[in-house]
């Protein structure tokens, strides 16, 4: 049992990037492995740690009570800084009259080929008995895929006067994009998300919105996902439809492929043009209002699994894990059974005494009657950040036996309990740490500045060794039809424009050769294979 | 201004039941007034508070940011409710297929009639040219109007073993029930709700959780709602179709009707067996289990207007109200300005320092550039529990002008700053406790013992004069022709059987002879208009 004294080690100085090569020395709890099959991998994670399952509605998942008690975890830390930075939540309506749907052309064309159309508005019984669709709807409303049109048609009518100016609003709420190959949390017809809207008297202002919420977002997930990301413009061709400007934030998977996590857009006046969101300014003009949405969705459920898990299951940020501690209560018998639940429920009293990240710490005793084996690996699977147990030998001794699930599963050590009460919160800091720091390692380990179109092809030539390329792009490139075609091929898009928001990137000036048309004037953009 | 000194006085004592008498003397904030015409002064209120309105998808509202806040913090209490009991939350598709609404008869023949249904899954350019449905659907969906059948198709694959049991979830959901007369909150097409689904290995055990659940209701309602309650078993007629047996909270609104506020259902074995959730018990033998639901929706906060708000708006309970206090800074120009916004904003600092109900006080200063008259009647109307003002003379005299919503909205009181912010919290208590009494004596007074049928006919003779009536009423009175056209023509049903759910009636046993049909073994049972 004893191993080196690795609890209150920093995690990064010990265990290097994820390991991802084959020949491991023991068995996994996840089967197949990253290494041997990453795809599947993660599907047997999603199933093992009960975040969430296919529902028998095509498309749409269950999410499970543990999946969404991490979910529940994100939307309260994201919802306290929409509301730190003067957004409140409203709701609007699930339809969306397919008039108005029609009314941004780029929009519509966005979305018709995947919506849920409602046509009818009762069940009757039909020649055979069965139930058919009766009452036929007017005009047909779609299931909302995203909300700027029938949520801009409400505002059209709030806003009158600069006065009415800004209005900051945020939405909880489900959408439907129909998905034929569904991913568990990364593309279900069905998901969760916040889409913020909100209306301004200026392009800056909206603009200065836009940009702002796309850090809100960074903040969001390298602080408590753990999971760092680039931030920058989408090129022309990956824009949200009908929006001046897309901003996002893409995170690199184990498998090196990029996952876009969350999107900010600067609408201009599209949607106000299309909606009639118009306002009297300060000297009683009429103009049309400037407006940005922005969201992120259950789809980070997935990216933190496939950002932090391992072979044996999920491995959780502190700060988000539902919680943060479980404690397994060990014993043989009933008469060694009271004296061993007692222990660990005052341990647990103790520890909820203590606060991390400002929150007292949330921690779970189990003590279901199952095998010991079965109940640890219960909580690696799930991806509980510390786990302890005791029994009757560490009662005696005054001790716990403590396994950190940032380390090897099978890695134990026993500690004076006095001490580890004392300094769990720390390690749940060091912990949170650490991921960040080893995925962010691992992202930068495989990121690459490329010069020209062939070592492009080179770089993304060999699946199992490209990351993300960083090459300059021109402005037009994408309506190129050979570069195009080379992107298709390799199976590679831009994922975001590095110089333009801000944060990211070398601090190159947007003025490089394009490495795909040779034109000036080329940005550094981000290419990656993605989800 | 100065007025009585009552801003520290129980309110109960000093004001008497809603005053719905006609020839008020003063001008109100809404109109019509409650006496006038209520449905109307209904709408009205729920406008002038900023709560809702009525969207341009038929059927539908947008929920506006202070409607959703106080919608908010019920979910937040209600949440944590439900996981002190041991529940915790999952989320299950938004369609059901047709067939599985089919397996339970009863079941798909009362959500029938007001069914979304989904039948295509894209659109595409119809021959003029504009969009049509397209990709029809093999399997028509319905948009969920409750989820028993797609949750326990779900259910009935994670239970095998007693092991498995109990399952304790809820979900917090949008459900669609088509409705063609809508009211905000009260009845709406679309509306938002918590669903609570229970899997049981015994029919002692899901009765139990039935009953505690509808106990969390009435916590909740009385406690927080400040709404006394009813609680009671539905008649046969009344059931919730599939169930059992329907259990339900009934709150009395100011025009006497009765508001069905949330109802827990005893499901027995019927939707385990339509959806096939069975599990080997100790003995090994493969036994169908039993199912519990119940929920209750943002009908709540229609319940919570029609119960507290008066002819100037809403009055809300301070534990619900998403602002208990607001300060409105009072001056002239901007030499003025500074210093009362500066004292505002120090008098905010140290509100929420201050706790009430466990929580820090939730304060808010009002520094828009608007008239003082009208902003205190923005607030007045919104239902914010305590204002204050502050202007230079108050500043100079150490002093604040204070107001309570439960109190007439001209009434204004100076009081020396240290006491105020000494003692806001235990006002509010006052004011929340004071709300329920009110409402508690004004049902209590429009609630009566009737013996005979004609007596019953009496009562409901007149709109204006009747409330609750208790009756005996037999088991199988409903299925009387003649008592059932009595009920159509007086526009009356029966809200619950007072005897059967522990908590409420005269405590007389179920053993009177039925008002109705004259047969014996009747129980109380109330009637009531409702909504």
């Amino acid at each position: 049992m004893a191993g080196p004294a690795f609890f209150f080690q920093r995690q990064a100085g010990t265990i290097p990037v994820p390991i991802m090569g084959k020949g491991q020395a023991t068995r996994t709890a996840i089967s197949p492995t990253r290494a041997e099959n990453y795809a599947e991998w993660y599907q047997q994670v999603v199933r093992a740690a009960d975040l969430a399952e296919l529902s028998p509605v095509r498309g749409c998942m269950v999410i499970k009570p543990w999946g969404y008690a991490l979910w529940e975890n994100m939307q309260r830390v994201l919802d306290g800084m929409f509301k730190e930075t003067g957004h409140t939540n409203a709701y609007f309506p699930l339809f969306i009259p397919l008039r108005y749907l029609e009314r941004e052309a780029e929009h519509v064309e966005g979305f018709a080929k995947e919506c849920a159309v409602v046509t009818h508005h009762r069940l009757e019984a039909g020649p055979d008995g069965r139930l058919v669709p009766a009452g036929e709807l007017d005009e047909p409303y779609v299931v909302r895929p995203t909300s700027e049109t029938i949520i801009g048609e409400t505002y059209a009518k709030w806003v009158q006067s600069y006065r009415d100016l800004p209005i900051l609003i945020n939405q909880w709420a489900n959408v439907v994009r129909w998905e034929l190959r569904p991913r568990l949390f990364l593309r279900t017809a069905e998901f969760l998300w916040q889409e913020g809207h909100t209306v301004h008297a200026t392009a800056e202002e909206a603009l200065q919105e836009t940009l702002h919420m796309l850090g809100v977002y960074v903040e969001f997930a390298e602080r408590y996902m753990a999971m760092p990301v680039l931030r920058g413009e989408k090129s022309a061709g990956e824009r949200f439809p009908g929006a001046v400007n897309t901003y996002t934030i893409e995170a690199m998977m184990q498998d090196r492929k990029a996952l876009q996590a969350g999107t900010s857009h600067f609408l201009g006046q599209n949607f106000a043009k299309a909606c009639d969101i118009s306002f009297s300014d300060r000297n009683g003009a009429l103009v049309h209002a400037w407006t940005t949405s922005w969201g992120v969705s259950t789809r980070l459920v997935g990216g933190l699994i496939m950002t932090h898990g391992d072979d044996d299951g999920a491995v959780l940020p502190p700060r988000l894990a539902p919680h943060q501690v479980v404690i397994l209560p060990i014993y043989k018998d009933a008469g060694q059974r009271a004296a061993v639940i007692g222990a660990c429920e005052a341990l647990k009293r103790e520890l909820t005494q203590a606060t991390y990240a400002g929150e007292p710490l949330r921690v779970a005793v189990d003590d279901r009657d199952l095998r010991g084996g079965e109940k640890n690996w219960h909580h690696v699977k799930r991806g509980v950040p510390i786990r302890v147990e005791i029994g009757p030998r560490d009662l005696a001794a005054g001790a716990v036996s403590v396994a950190r699930r940032d380390r090897p599963a099978r890695e134990r050590e026993s500690l004076a309990r006095e001490r580890f009460t004392a300094e769990a919160p720390a390690v749940l800091g060091r912990i949170q740490d650490g991921l960040l720091d080893r995925a962010r390692a691992f992202r930068d380990a495989h990121t690459e500045r490329v010069g020209d179109l062939q070592a492009f092809e080179e770089y993304f030539r060999d699946e199992a060794g490209s990351g993300f390329a960083v090459a300059p792009m021109a402005a037009d490139a994408e309506r190129d039809a050979a570069f195009q075609e080379l992107l298709k091929r390799l199976k590679v898009s831009p994922r975001c424009i590095l110089s333009t928001a801000g944060a990211a990137g070398d601090g190159a000036p947007p003025d490089r050769t394009c490495a795909f048309t040779g034109a000036g004037g080329a940005a550094d953009t981000v290419f990656a294979r993605a989800y």
